[in-house]
């Protein structure tokens, strides 16, 4: 379990309930950057051929890459009540690792609100592509522990996930 | 870690590694079905301001439900080698459960492949709109466990999880 | 007012009130066809720019012909529970007439569910289109009367408006 | 009929006729909100049964606003001409009153051009997922009396609708 | 120039001259297939790096590839009066040749009409893609020869381009 | 063949040889404008029945050009590294010309990148509309000589391509 914060409530909500856009021209436009993670946890022998096995151009990795970048910029399509932003940049690693492949997100923009939910959903589509890739060999795998681990820019400042969070 | 099973490759890839959108043109079309599920972790002060505190209208689980009904209907815009299908039914259930939430999505479609990655990203964006709601309150949330539990139709036949599974 | 039918209830809910995309798979693939209309009213001197005066290629009439067709391509992107449906053919009328500028749209499909939200998003995207054009020379434009007219196809069989409708 | 104005001509096409999307570099990136209405026209049994009858979560008229919410995003991808804007915030009112649901939607943005067309969008997806809701029901559905009825920002100022306007 | 054929006008239009999605409904369901071609022609060492010089794992490639595949995915919603086709299978080739890279794009459907639009649509984006990726070092790029070359399924039957196109 | 010029590599990937969407948060936010052109070649027949012959209000030539500035709306969702951008202004020019049809379009933005893409991407979505209306009655139709003439803002400063430029 997590630490509670100051915040009082949830602000995509109105007093009556209602869900909304939340304002945020008030906001400075300030860089922005979020990183965030995922696991696709799968077998040894799928995540060996993902890795080098059959797969000599290392497609499997890039389409995953790919997806994942083009996903970033359609966060807002995706989740209703997310902001337009103009990302600036996004980095992807597919790292393959024993049964797992692990997936790190980092988005950038410059613009009024945060980027977790474009690295966050950078990190998914990747995952998803990959579950995609291998459902037809493992029907069993899991993307699992997808999570912010770092944000900085704007008011509420730098922060970083401590080493024993809610998905540890 | 899961059982092996008998296939031998990757179908998206070819013997020279290439990406490709698999031909399926041979496949029948029969009606198929897929369920899948993950889950939120945050806190339980927070699940409870989701489920009944704040939001007398209850739109933050409708919110998910609709946003996830709609990630379906995009799954082979976000996911690169998805075949499009005509989707014919989705159905999601959002259950806040004391520090969790979880998250259960059905699809069916009358068309040549399953529609596994259909129910995937319906859990995944429902997923990421709650993660969205309350990241102001609980940066440390995370959304896991997101994995197929049963799915029927077509050649492969009726399948679901064991209950030990990788995920759990 | 328009006249009561004996349907219990809204499909589109479940029991316990969560939306849902109700499924089709057994209804029958038939040929199925809807026609909406819908008024763009304004003032009698923009119809004239509009029609004829400063436009000698016609171009602001064809525009909302265009984006009324592509927007009917886009419907299951925009109201979340409508069912995906292969298009198969897509007439509109734009015909200015006075005060108003009068949209027509037939939308056909061979499909499991009907075009009713396909033609009605067809007039609507094409009314804004015009209004788009409009809006700097009348920012009192009214969409207006936008109904379906006719439907055919399907178990419920062929309907038409009758001529005193509640819109009227 | 509305009043009309100095603005000479439809500035969306060129003196050959062509539509073009304008220019709008030299615009002053401010602070604009513009609100619109429009009007779901039914049967008071219908109404109620969305309002409060079988629906205790309140799920159509959050279905609505979501699918409202999103509408308005997806704005200068299907009016043509339209300039894609930074959307800062939106509020959608979907309210139930006797024979007809009333839906208002205010959005803002801090741009370069006028953001009507964006809460035109929004009324109209939210009014065409109703319709969505209720055709099963009630036919003869009208939707209607969809128009701006304040703007504020940019150069042209502060506008609100008389009270008689063109579609009242 | 290429030989005139019997077909005597261009079935978007109507008599009137208006744009219209052309109806169908009444074609056979059949398995089609389509293949395009097209050149990416730029400078033999930028060729060199594409292919092999500073990108180890053949990214680029796949990037286009993979922008190909879900670039046909979009054809319906690119081009306004293409009717939306289940697409059944891409396959997508990428080959640096001197101071070109060739793309080759074969798509199948079973539908209701061609996908030689599906094809030309997935190597154009791919083109696009390697334009992309080298406009920073070679301002002076061309996509070029963008054409169908072969097609097949349906009444009009079988054809390829013969080995003097118009194109060539 | 086009001169070499002095950037070292290709910056859509990292050392490894992974793609990225580079980060431009440290670009200035300037005005920038690129114009690209493309040819159809079909035959004078067919450019005749474009131009002139039995579409009296021209709509085909209008519904490329709608196409193509919607296209150009579209860039960053098909391109994979493409940054997302604000266009400000669009102007496209479609002109039957003999056997060829000559498409030109000019794209605006205030942003952080050039625009090249978004004129490269509206001149092929134009081109490929074109293609569609014309399939047809010449199925050897070809997009050809696609390319950017002229682009000027950014620090790279402006530029425009000799008249023996590589696709002449």
């Amino acid at each position: 379990m997590t630490e509670p914060d100051q915040t009082p409530g949830l602000s995509h909500y109105r007093a009556d309930g209602a869900a909304r856009m939340v304002d945020v021209s008030a906001k400075d436009v300030t860089t922005r950057q979020a990183t965030a993670t995922g696991v696709l946890r799968t077998r040894a022998d799928v995540v060996d051929r993902i890795a080098t096995g059959e797969l000599p151009k290392g497609e499997a990795i890039a389409t995953a890459r790919i997806a994942g970048i083009m996903g970033a910029k359609r966060t807002s399509d995706l989740v209703p009540l997310c902001h337009p932003l103009p990302i600036s940049g996004v980095e992807i690693d597919v790292v393959p690792a024993g049964e797992v492949v692990e997936i790190t997100a980092t988005v950038r923009t410059t613009g009024r609100t945060g980027v977790e939910m474009e690295a966050l959903t950078a990190v998914t589509v990747a995952g998803l592509t990959l579950y995609d890739m291998i459902k037809a060999v493992d029907k069993a795998a899991v993307l699992t522990d997808v999570q912010v681990v770092a944000k900085s820019g704007g008011k509420s400042g730098d922060w970083s996930r401590t080493t024993t969070g809610a998905g540890a």
